[in-house]
């Protein structure tokens, strides 16, 4: 339990379409500037997925995420860049790597691993042991921080299984996402297990799927956990969804209820310390090339 | 809770090889020999896996079901005879629904309907939501009921939702599996919940991998619930791993415990009264063939 909580910013996800909804950023500009604009506003770190610019869809390229991370550090140089290894879209370890490629300023701080294979409610996420190990293995090599996904209560046993064959390392940082129709629901219970059930010296967040986004982010921060929040878990603000959330307005109600729970927003520069992550970019050395 | 309790025999599975252990039945007349003895000390229904004769290899052919199953309706028309319909080594649609082809005196009462996508310890098994959908399909239209495998939380949230979609209809029958590396693992915390969660009108047994078996069927014994037990789950019969159990000890073990708990074996007759299932072959005149 931390006073100090982490704000995990999902601004696009690979489902939102602009026909969902206006708001969601597709475009690299539009990834950049809703991030700056949530930085500005207040957030520890950012999970990015990138998409074609012409057609939309969610792309592995690195190409993509390098102009996103570009445009990013140029205003944030210390905000953490997570960058999704989704298998949702793409199972091929060699797709899923390709955002772990980039070097120098460019490089990621973090790399999303989900933990098992899983079902969404039209697909199978397809994460076998093997890619699980790779990508982890990869980061570990890079000094790239993994981003531990956990969508059900098994899944933080295998996080304790890569811990004992020594691919992954402490300190931790988890999201726990709850609401998919086949994984933990966002209840109590299930919440209270997998948080009961993480590894010592875990840092977590709580993520919820549709209206279910809201109740898990007020939880946490009732409970001293973190917030994974935006549009890629919710195109909703309210829970009537007769209004269209925008970016900017989901962090502003965490801050609300932060504020109201006498929590206070961990910084960058905090959650780099506690994570042993390079202090970041620009003004602070571009710590990353001495790696 | 019930004071009968289901004894659901897996004698076979898709690991166990004769290298492993020479207990593990693989040809047609070593499983229906094994279920065979297995009635005779008292079962309610048998989960079985089909292995190519010459290889060993599971394989999905219901020429190969087709045989064990008029093999053991020889001995024990009433037994409740489940076949596998996994797709931990092929997850065609076509393939995994090959076994419910069968017709007449050779149909199966039950076929295993693994509700999620999830990862063994070496492999991803693939089931989708399209490929769970489709056998549920199936079995409803053939009057197939499935036996519902829940390996996660999350999993039992699916079944509710196939219940809402008029694919299941109740009442149900689950095996609970616990100690899978990325699955729900064998504890007070994980299995309480999932039988907390378990939909109305549920009937259940728990199971157990390796060491967890005889952990899991003791405690389901104790507080109101079936049993699965056999090689599938674990090869040993003690849990320092000296002795390689035989199908018929374990068995004689779940009596013992079960005596001692004043639990008392259902018939596969009752069975089939609370699953509204045919009433059995031979002497039952073959019920079935009505369909």
């Amino acid at each position: 339990m931390s006073n100090e909580f982490i704000l995990n910013f999902t601004p696009t996800g690979m489902i939102p379409t602009k026909d969902m909804t206006p708001h969601v950023p597709i475009s690299v500009s539009e990834i950049v500037e809703d991030v700056h604009q949530a930085s500005e506003i207040g957030i520890t770190m950012v999970h990015l997925h990138a998409r074609d610019e012409t057609t939309g869809v969610p792309t592995y390229k690195k190409e993509i995420y390098a102009q996103i991370v570009e445009g990013i550090r140029k205003y944030a140089p210390e905000l953490v860049i997570c960058l999704s290894l989704s298998g949702r879209n793409f199972s091929e370890i060699e797709f899923r790597s390709d955002p772990l490629l980039l070097e120098g300023d460019l490089k990621p701080d973090m790399g999303s691993l989900t933990l098992s294979s899983l079902n969404f409610n039209k697909t199978a996420s397809v994460n076998s042991p093997d890619t699980v190990m790779a990508l982890a293995s990869i980061m570990k090599e890079k000094g790239i921080i993994p981003e531990l996904e956990a969508f059900d209560i098994g899944m933080i046993n295998y996080a304790k299984y890569l811990e004992k064959k020594k691919l992954i390392e402490p300190p931790y940082y988890f999201n726990l996402l709850f609401g998919n129709i086949a994984c933990s629901q966002a209840n109590l219970l299930h919440s209270g297990v997998m948080i009961n059930d993480l590894p010592q010296d875990s840092l977590w967040s709580l993520a919820g799927i549709g209206n279910e986004q809201l109740k898990m982010n007020s939880l946490s921060l009732a409970f001293g956990g973190g917030v994974r929040v935006g549009i890629e878990d919710n195109i909703w603000y309210d829970s009537k969804r007769t209004i269209l959330a925008k970016n900017s307005e989901l962090l502003k109600r965490i801050h609300v209820i932060a504020d109201a729970n006498e929590r206070t927003l961990m910084s960058p520069k905090d959650f780099r310390v506690k994570m042993n992550l390079a202090k970041g970019f620009g003004e602070y050395g571009r710590a990353f090339q001495s790696n």
